[in-house]
């Protein structure tokens, strides 16, 4: 912004806020881009106000990861202005996405897409899939989402990952819902389920799903996959689900054995008087990144 | 409901609860229909839950009306129960709820219909005009809904009304809120505008209103048309509008004046935790059926 | 408080916060009673927290009043500790209230009690009746509350003033909400009704309010006679109703052209995250004290 | 309902909504009893809304259970409408409850009631105990809830197990929050008690509990019972508590050991734009629905 | 912000959303500069939030004006980034705002600010009659906000118009609300008060404001002025207050009758998941600037 | 209070609510004072409400401990009134702080200080050091709080622990969120540091912390130490966190190993509608008093 004066001010609505060392967008290894489709969620509604909830939570967050010992900011964290989305038809929007999430993945950036429908997952996995074929998708969800069509569509929520297996093969954890249809059909389909009832009682459940995947992971986090108890904020909260130690733990063990491509934060639908969950977001985010480029040069050790 | 057994028990989601006199759909006038759309709303969201909240706040409502000093629930009011609404096409959603409008205006009931989004009027005014050729719509309304298309489409709540004008002329109240697009074409489309700002004005402009319509009526009521301090919930609170004598005096003048044939209450967007604004439109649509049929031979009268 | 030490504190719970004059019950004018009945309210709920919340509110007020040109707190406002109410039989509650309620007004105590809902009224008009034989009730409400008996017991809330009559007449103002039982029998009773409906249209009403009553006027107000607007939070939220200038103008009247003996504000069941509703009732009862004690000598003038 | 013609609707209020399989009465297995009593409750307050936000909630789960492989709802799950209950004595309320009750359990039908406060519980136990004499109930709480008479009343949700002893004997699980008075009776009562700082301790505790239970088993839920992470939404909402693991855990293995009889989940106080916990009961009672009717010839598998 | 390729986006923060007209800094003869401070808040809390709020909601607001027939957009309105305010010393905080302002005023441009607590309007004041020696105040609150001192120091928002008056004489409308001392000491300042109490009373009010200002006007708008039943979104919100049209209706006289120089908005504190407070804030701003440059030539007509 | 007639009443902000067994601040053990500071917190807002919150709760607790085995309420616990604390400079209020403090401390009681925000730490452990010289200071916090200085004051909630190295050492639990400069200083600082993500990789992390601690240990709880899921009411709910068992686990260690001679509970931010944190913190009040007291000949055993 062109101003004819200085004076100290807030970043608004960028990642981490104003961040000590700031890049441009040639400069950054992580481009963030916000997607606020809502338009076919079927319950409580309020996905459109995700991202812009999840940035604002961000500027109240640490910089350090005491974890991983490194602050990564400094790697390039940019932030890109939300999407405009019409309402029309969900095909050419789809199409956009696409189309504008290639542009950041085919310049070699980490794109972490912010939701938004999980609807929104199908163009986001095409658009990395056009750069890293072979590639898996780690979805981390309740929710199989595996129908073929939905209340008249196939771009309902409850479709995406069915859509997203036409670019890659899935991995899906945390799973505790899904209908008789989706039961029979999911055998059928190329994917590896850890249910979650089932993860409860294999301690070694995480290696198994690292095994499963392929050298570079596209990472899918539907909310809704973790315990209502820590994100009761989204349309359909499913007891049980993951935990913070386990949602880390197994994002931690994903960025050390594989190459994660992309990922997107989907479903967060804000309950108004609680920032707890949009925070968890955010610092959610942070981890990702920080296990991500934890690595690089960039990152600030002591 | 096919009980073995007898017990009192509460009429779930039916307007006014468990009426005293209870008649079925073939007994009585008037059809309450929730048709719960709510699929491109831009702001706050919500308007699914309208129907239900209104209908829940109804069993609350005591049924005299002392105002015209007659209880007239006697005449038969009816509940449907909910549409089951599909999120894919809105032209075929729009044609089945022309399609069962009509089935109920088409049997000489006066149908009530309870939204949901204002997008769902152009296809409840198809059947009212259907029924009732040369009727005039009556809108109560912040905005003139009469973009051409919105957002990609133009089945946008903000093209409702430009659509209805297929069918109906237009006497529109309240407005405080339209584009330079729409001020720009307003005067060429076959409507009335009664402003805001000039019924403040204007002491005459009930009478004016009334002159304004045809003999038979279609009245469509979105919510944003009264004042935000009665009605903060919907989705773009305008201030300014109609207070609860003004929205009531005019309903009734109408109701003496020129026959209502059908009407909608829709934009209804309940705010957790505060219950007065459903309250209010339970109120509301009972006041416009109590000044319709105040002179039918089954209204009592002490 | 018995402290071995002193220190600068807040009074918890004390009409008007900290005074800068304190007074004992002895010296005291006005005695201000906390009644929290919350049992048989059939809608939102939550009038338990009324008295709680009126009082917190209280101590954002200012004291000085520019509409009567004086503070009249150094009359003395004593605030009781909450009543303790046991929730088994109606009957000895209600006793109780009206002992209590006798031991304050028996010793020449302007007494103000806080409601809990209505049904706690009949006990405080016996008390005030037992010490000013002949007065009248003026009731501020939406509803007429005069069923004999509703949902199996005469102590429910919608009863409230029909038991109130053994004690002595009634004015009622504001009412916009009654059964068809109550249309009925309300002409045979011993009260003067004002419909909200009519008072729109009379410049005069509340003049003819004041004609009505008595030389003794005992002030019952439920929150719910005044426009939801401004009292959004109560259990049934009718349209319509008082606005602020009419209730102060009206209360005003009262007390200058009859003697105020006792008054009550009940039903108010605050909506969380918003303190407008609680903080009027504070300042409506600081109106009604000021306005029945603006002439004492130890109001203070400028 | 009789309608003179067709279109696609929503079930309103009825378990699971609109399910594929419907039953009528006489054909199900499973009867839903909503009875909101909410009269007693000392500190939110709320209960009332329980069971319809649990129905609301119900219609968007999934009716597979991944767990035990099987959708069971084909057993017939029949939705009885809301039990009207009068405020007047308590005495005359619970006997009605007692009637409808054992209305459906002398027929042979798995009664599940939904509650509205614990003090219904001793009306149900006592119709199960009529149809199934010797059977044990399975109480899971966070409070003994066997104080004699709490606040006037033995009628009170405080007081709902010491009288549910006149019918069964008890097995209490959770509990963390009782009163001195309590803590010196128990021992001399017919009662079990798991504490839940001892069962963390106690790896085998779910194994102890059922070894407890005679061959029938009423189950009792109260939701405070469960760890206030998951479930925020009731009265006193004591730290500690059931996990969600563990509570589905216990109720498989009382199912697979026992027969589960009859069952309630109580104290549901809904939280104004919070859907997790009621949605988490709808997911508690379809799972205790699948483990009791798992082995059912009418449960489908794949 | 520097893109390598174009997508439609939503331009953060910005009021009016992205207008169809964008101008820079220099071209814009409006500024909007967000001042959140919120530090000595005695009540409720929550005004940091205020700016950012009326941004969002002034992104739904409509262009056109169909009280003044035009279009004003075109004139300019450049949105600042929100200042950054350390919470130590309220002297120097003071002193970097002052700054802010005058940078801007001093270019000429018409400041419109964003409160935050009305504590920062001293300096405002400071900076606008540095540029316009002589001009009046025009400030619309229910408080006199006339101490000395509170609660420790001079900064409190209670304090705010006292300050002022160092810089400009005032005109107070709408007050109703003060303390002892405040009436004792008003006669003695250099301030013309308008009671609400009084305004009812003389339908000439708003010609006697005017007539108390000089020629140039800087307009302080507390919402609390405003009536909490269209503003409950305030600390301390004191029941009657302007309304919609009085408030509309005065702004417009003096924009006609007098020279706006510049004007804040301070002291909206956001009630979560209530949006008609920030949106009224929102369109009072956009009427200001309609009523200030309706003659401008850029200002658009039919 | 001085009453002329008794009744039943409910004891108003007193921790507990009526104590069967009420002492004097003489004979009490335990003195509860809240500090409402609420003046530097940079997010969420509303500690002011804490104190008040969790003593409304308090009252609704069961008073006997199954863990223990006891009521350890006969100990005495009195609560003083809430310290009025003006806004001004931040040093004469934290000397005042301190003073009180020390009035109760010298006096040999167990000073439980309620906050409001964490920037009252420093003057509550000054006051203990200066009776207890030597002691540790216990820290329960998800943030190091170790700035030298945030915002342009060392008075911020940010700076609380820093400051109060300068009376005692530290050892800080629950430690997960911290800035590159904290991380940076820690290791050259006086304290023991418990990250949250290697405590959950230490079975013995508690034993450790009780060895890290002198003979006397103050407690200070940041209620953000507990994990969002039982706690989400606080400014910045960082994920992660103790949960019930191990806060209270720890606690009781630290009591049978050490003497607690003092403790604060700060950063409670209520969140309207939600009662559950405020309760927990009531219950975690209580059980640290337990703990504490379980051995005092005055509490009772069965």
């Amino acid at each position: 912004m062109d101003l004819p004066f200085a004076y100290d001010h807030v970043e608004a609505f960028v990642f981490g806020g104003a961040l000590p060392i700031r890049r441009s967008f040639d400069d950054s290894s992580v481009i963030v881009l916000p997607v606020p489709v809502d338009r076919t969620t079927s319950y409580v509604g309020g996905t459109r106000n995700g991202p812009h909830d999840i940035l604002q939570a961000s500027s109240h967050m640490e910089l350090w990861d005491e974890e991983m010992g490194t602050d990564v900011h400094g790697v390039g964290i940019f932030t890109m202005p939300e999407m405009e989305l019409p309402f029309g038809e969900m095909e050419p929007l789809l199409d956009e996405i696409e189309r504008v999430a290639y542009e950041v993945i085919g310049r070699d950036k980490f794109l972490l897409s912010l939701g938004g429908e999980h609807s929104i997952t199908p163009a986001l996995v095409s658009a990395a899939a056009r750069k890293y074929p072979g590639m898996s998708v780690l979805q981390i969800d309740a929710h199989a989402d595996m129908r073929d069509s939905y209340m008249g569509t196939q771009h309902n929520h409850a479709c995406a990952m069915r859509r997203s297996l036409h670019h890659a093969r899935l991995t899906q954890v945390g799973i505790r819902s899904l209908s008789t249809e989706e039961a029979e059909i999911l055998p059928k389909l190329n994917t590896t389920v850890f249910y979650d009832v089932s993860m409860r009682k294999d301690p070694k459940w995480m290696d198994a799903v690292v095994d499963s995947l392929a050298e570079d992971v596209y990472v899918s986090i539907d909310v809704d996959g973790m315990d209502p108890a820590i994100m009761p904020a989204t349309g359909t909260p499913e007891p049980g689900g993951l935990s913070w130690p386990e949602i880390t733990g197994l994002l931690r063990l994903v960025a050390e054995r594989r190459r994660i491509v992309s990922a997107d934060v989907v479903e967060l639908s804000p309950i108004p008087g609680m920032v707890a969950p949009s925070f968890l977001c955010a610092k959610l985010i942070y981890k990702l990144i920080t296990y991500r480029f934890a690595a690089d040069p960039r990152a600030r050790r002591l």
